[in-house]
């Protein structure tokens, strides 16, 4: 029915090298060496993987999801011998720290992998996403033993890893968790229940490392007497034999998407207690978690953005190829050529773009905080990622559901069809607002945590280095001038409502609540503004003779008069405050 | 895992009566009498039907589709027998013209009816609706002996109807139709493949009659040479035996939603012809389908109002028992204190209504064309109910997609699993913006045809009851000023732009299409507000002491607030016109 994933590796290695100019990621020479020199070549490589091996698969998983039998997860046809091609060709150690034998490349090149493995098959990206973060928590909070024993495993891809927070009665609220874990030597046992544990049993590798939330004797109340355990599905031996643990798979979840991705319902301690060993700090879990979480949410940006380019490119390909419509000289023409169509497909490209230069600038970022040599520059890059993760993760999320959208009716009547992948990328991209924090936790993370604790110091930082981005662009070209007043009156507006909201939510226990949402899409609107704004300045002196450079100046300002009015309806949603939600008699509705 | 379907009767008779007053049918003493002598009975025990019969089905039909077997649809469990008890309740008479034995009620109560079956299982409540435009249609273009043979048949509901028009290559566009009829003494013989037919084939009557468009030989080129014929699935002899006629079932798709409904690929005319009685006038097909056609795109706005208000109903409903969140005070909360939970119901209850009364007043138009004596009258409501037809098609649908996906989003992780209805409705209700001619279809009627060919004068007096409407509410009302502010100056922008389209139409090939897409929601969000300043206005005097109005006064408020912005966004979009759509270099991206 349609033709396979194909990375888009010009304009992904465009928004590389934008995400590294514009994090100050190129003025580290190691770094930018480290780039140009294996970027192309990484990419290109990842992109026929993605092509041959993970996308002919994704159909497959959606119609043949994992199924439970015997107790354990059977994944979906030819998943497990992908896995092994991909383990077996070092994917997964890609951005893994050369100290832990990993291949130590910038998290923006592993990101930039990540999206065509999750534009290509999403249910089966996830998998290897899980492993990145669990190997950055157990290489920062781990012991020497456990990441001698464990991260090789990791890192080769050899073993994989969950993550299990959720219980039925404790799921954005993790201060409710009733996994107990008890001592036991030198270690732990534990016992309780876990569910939506993505790919918390499969049969792609021998074992499992989940890294569970759990609560001690006498712990304190609350997420503050929360801690982190490795739990492997099997112990390894010093021998290197493995022996069962005590966790049993109760049952897998029928979902509406990334259906290949195995949901697992999990119990531990059924047979005496799972045995566990702490990570990091006792009754400081949700930080070590937070460690994976930070990576997970990230990752949900990826994914988001994988699936929307996947839409955009189903979409372009089908109404390059269906005809429909005739005009006035006779013939039918491919449905590219009708307004709306074209519409469709700009607000998809443009959306899509802006998701893309936002995730990995957020990617970049992280990669300046980890390895800029100026304490201070690190601290920045710090606090820029700490912003944008977020951000990246409840923006792209709302664009690929939307983006997905605008892809099945491009589709018409075949795009509700379960044969047209169009619906599969529909129903893949719904999960991506709910998990690793629901969108809202996200809008709660970005106002209550990111802004409020340095009183805007980081979101003013980053505004004015958007507004850095709209004033060099010339105002006589169609679409920049009104990209540049949009991306700078925006600006001045969230920054002055930013203000208000910092002064008044101490006062106000409703306000972060009511408005977080629309703050958080609205920043989101502007910073796709500001990566449009550096793509088009960058691409203007080529745009006469190089018809790439051409579209993008264009799309630019299709984004500047299609998008960025949303700017202004979020912006009047964010001033009216708490009032309309609160002060209204829901109950009587 | 959720409560049935439970009719909203006091809010839909309150959206009845609003749309009564707001058309103009409270004024003919007749129609006024029989609404306020039946509807409240006849809303009571649709509501009943509803929940007890259809609502348990709704998750069946789900999981276990429409299948086909030895060449013929059967139906999911439980169906046939909901059919039976359905038809002997008389529901399909409801409101079928009193001459041809149906109740003759206002086609007002139909539509109320409507939502109730749909709300309750949209799958199932299809068929019906597709009979319901058959009855039209065979009422006001078939023959005397039409009339007689099939219409009984249809109003009493022991046969069903299927409308075939779409055929592979022919979609939006039915010009290119290239199914055939052959004269065949007083019949004809029809040859060809439809596909996308909606209850084209099933096992709950003994007889479908099909609405087939056909070329005849001869007939001219484009959809001027297109005619309508009744395909009977079984002809039926003067003595009431049935015959076989030549349609056969080559497959059923599988959907992505309404998965109940059987979606069929029928073959006409393999074994020497499908035996076929003209409808309407030769060559005159598209003008008597469009009687269907109107009819189905008015259902799709009640498909989708049912299915946005079932959203609703299981959002509220699970955030008032799901606990998550403790306050200060300590205990957990249901998640319907959160603020921001508030703010997705609120959207979703305040796109409800709004909904709601917006088609009913479609409906109520089209009473008025029928049931008004004074003919001037007749064509007022005639024109306004051609207006409102498009408009309830696309922004309701548009409504219920967003509206079913907050009610995803409110049921967290638990929204994207199968067993979840929310997450049904979410793909049920995807379907909207595509059938019965796309949005982008109904935006091109709106424009192309409702509003550019009487040069506004429609549009004018619609926007002019608009801002009626806005003039009275009390400027001091909480919410209510900002609704009558925001109302009127949409209403007066959305005049100036159309009237800067209907001056630049003409001369410019894009327009329509670069625009219309965000002209028709514009003008649906301004109808929003006008139906809530209605209800606001009505409930008002009772808010101090009623609890409802109250919570419908907050509500109004909130819309203006929440809702309303999108006015300034979809003005910005349309008053650039097409250059930003037309211009950009797509074919490089």
């Amino acid at each position: 029915m349609s033709s396979a994933y194909e990375a888009p590796l010009h304009i992904q290695l465009l928004a590389l090298e934008q995400a590294c100019r514009s994090t100050g990621l190129a003025d580290l020479p190691e770094v930018r060496q480290l780039i140009s020199d294996v970027a192309g070549s990484v990419l290109e490589s990842a992109g026929k993987f993605a092509r041959e091996v993970l996308s002919p698969l994704n159909g497959v998983g959606d119609r043949s999801p994992a199924r439970l039998e015997a107790g354990r997860v059977v994944t979906s046809p030819g998943f497990s011998d992908a896995y092994r091609q991909f383990a077996a060709s070092g994917w997964m150690s890609v951005s893994a720290p050369a100290e832990e034998q990993g291949q130590g490349l910038p998290h923006l090149i592993g990101v930039a992998v990540s999206e065509m493995w999750t534009g290509a098959n999403p249910a089966f990206a996830m998998c290897p996403e899980l492993a990145i973060g669990a190997i950055e928590a157990l290489h920062r909070h781990g012991t020497v033993e456990m990441r001698e024993r464990y991260l090789p495993h990791l890192v080769r891809g050899d073993w994989t890893s969950a993550m299990c927070l959720t219980e039925p009665q404790s799921g954005s609220d993790l201060s409710t968790i009733r996994t107990r874990a008890e001592p036991d030597g030198d270690a732990w046992r534990l016992f309780g229940r876990k569910i939506y544990i993505s790919w918390g049993d499969h049969d792609l590798t021998e074992n499992v490392l989940h890294l569970v939330l759990a609560r001690t004797p006498g712990a304190p109340q609350g997420v503050k007497g929360i801690s982190l355990f490795l739990v492997p599905k099997r112990i390894p031996s010093a021998g290197g034999a493995l022996a069962d643990n005590d966790i049993a798979v109760l049952s897998l979840e029928h979902k509406m998407g990334i259906r290949a991705s195995p949901t697992c319902a999990l119990a531990l301690g059924e047979r005496g207690g799972a045995r566990g060993w702490l990570v990091g700090p006792l009754h400081g879990g949700l930080a070590c978690m937070f460690t994976v979480m930070n990576v997970m949410r990230l990752g949900v940006a990826v994914q988001s953005l994988g699936i929307a380019e996947r839409a955009w490119q189903l979409a372009r390909d089908y109404a390059r190829t269906r005809r429909q419509g005739r005009n006035a000289a006779g013939p039918e023409r491919p449905i590219i050529e009708h307004a709306d169509v074209r519409r469709m497909l700009l607000t998809m490209k443009s959306l899509v773009h802006a998701a893309r230069c936002l995730t990995y600038t957020t990617a970049a970022s992280i990669d300046v905080a980890r390895r800029a040599e100026d304490e201070k520059v690190r601290a920045a890059g710090e606090s820029t990622a700490g912003l944008l993760t977020p951000l990246a993760k409840a923006w792209c999320s709302e664009i690929a559901v939307e983006v997905s959208s605008l892809g099945v009716q491009i589709h018409g009547g075949l795009g509700f069809i379960d044969e047209c992948e169009a619906s599969q990328v529909y129903r893949d991209a719904r999960i991506g607002p709910i998990f690793e924090g629901t969108n809202f936790i996200q809008a709660q993370d970005l106002l209550g945590r990111k802004i409020l604790r340095d009183r805007g110091a980081a979101l003013t930082a980053l505004l004015d280095r958007m507004l850095d981005a709209a004033a060099v662009l010339p105002a006589g070209v169609a679409g920049l001038g009104e990209l540049a007043s949009g991306l700078t009156s925006g600006c001045h507006a969230l920054k002055r409502a930013g203000g208000t909201i910092i002064e008044t939510a101490a006062g106000d226990a409703n306000l972060i609540g009511a408005v977080g949402h629309h703050f958080l899409q609205w920043l989101g609107v502007l910073a796709g503004g500001w990566q449009w704004a550096l793509t088009a300045a960058e691409a203007l002196p080529r745009a006469h003779t190089d018809a790439t450079a051409r579209a993008l100046v264009d799309t630019a300002g299709f984004y500047a008069s299609h998008v960025l009015p949303r700017a202004t309806m979020h912006e009047a949603i964010v001033r009216r405050g708490a009032d309309p939600v609160t002060n209204a008699a829901i109950a009587e509705l």
